[in-house]
Formats: C-alpha cells, sequence, structure tokens
C-alpha cells in the first residue's frame, strides 16, 4: 500500500445547499482525519466541543469562528485556526457569496 | 488549556533562499504535527521515505512531486497529495518565481 493519491479541494459534493455545510474525508491514519469542509452562507452553526483538537484552513472565500467566552475571530484565506479539545466553538458565519472551503486537520482523540 | 491560536500561512519566516526550503510547525497532538512548508525555486529535492503517512496541501506557487517509480505530479494551488508512509517521493521542482507554500500534515507513525 504505497501509492500515492491525488485530488484537489476545488473539486467536491456541488452545489452546497445555502446555509449549510458537506465534509469529506480526504485521508486518515493512526487516528487523525484530513477532512475537505465547504460551506456556503452558514449563520450560527451548531456549538461543538470535541474530545481532540482540531486544525482548520480556510483555503477560500471567510467566516467568523465564536467561542464560548464571547470571543469571535474572522479568517481570509490563507488563516488557521488551531482548536485543542474541549474548545467550544461554532461557525459564526461563513461569506454570503459563493463557497468557503476549509481543509481540517482532526488530531487522535486524547487519551 | 483550551484557548485557541490563530495565524496565516502568509506568515513565515523569510526570505526564503533561492532553491531551499523553510519548515515551520504549526500544532501537533497525538503524534500527529501540521507544518507550512515555504519553498523557493527548488530543483531535485531531496528523497523522503517516511515511517508515516503524509497529507500535503499546495497553497501558493506551484510544484512537481516526483516518485520512485519514475511517474510524476504537478500541483497546482488547491491540489493535495496523499502519500502513504513508506511511499518514497521527493520534490522535482517548484516555481521560478516567488514562494511556494503548502500545508503539511503528519500523520502518528505506523505501529
Amino acid at each position: 500500500m504505497s501509492a500515492p493519491r491525488f485530488g484537489s479541494l476545488r473539486d467536491g459534493p456541488s452545489p452546497v445547499a445555502q446555509g449549510s455545510e458537506t465534509f469529506t474525508e480526504l485521508a486518515h491514519a493512526g487516528g487523525a482525519r484530513v477532512e475537505r469542509i465547504a460551506s456556503r452562507a452558514v449563520r450560527q452553526g451548531e456549538w461543538y466541543e470535541q474530545g481532540w483538537a482540531e486544525f482548520v484552513l480556510l483555503v477560500q472565500g471567510g467566516a467568523i469562528l465564536a467561542f464560548a467566552d464571547g470571543t469571535s475571530h474572522a479568517l481570509s484565506p490563507g488563516d488557521w485556526a488551531h482548536l485543542p479539545a474541549k474548545c467550544r466553538h461554532r461557525v459564526a458565519a461563513t461569506a454570503a457569496d459563493g463557497e468557503t472551503i476549509w481543509l481540517a486537520v482532526h488530531f487522535p482523540p486524547e487519551a
């Protein structure tokens, strides 16, 4: 099993419905997962509080992440966020026009 | 330890010397690592054969990955490659002009 695989973040389930997100696993190994996320005009997404750390890179579009302490953080293409395990967060908004594309890395769950 | 961290792939060691690469760890957890790589006009980079799988996303610039069987694969922004453990590969070239920026995910080493 040593053959590489290739793809593009431009390819994915399409069209993404207004206000929703699609999640596509691209690779996994050793308990870690890499995922493509496509969001369209999300408003007040659901809260997440995971038992593992997550790294997200905003590739296209724009988004605002919100946290349980009331703070928020805007992301433009090239911006990333590292969310430790148990860091309660949600997507407060993504760009009104077009798709917002993310690459997400889910680290192995903590022991 | 639940505070998120933020950054941008636009920020990194600069300038990258002609023909060379810089590696910056952005996050790690559970044996997995996320890294920013900046390459400038690399030609015939060194061969890698790792005991873990790696996922790379080309974010800016362009590159050609080469493999031990003689095949190669060109990457443009948004393109990704998943390299299983033991998949011998190297960067054959990156764009002659400007920096090529990658996000690399190193999965936990296989048992």
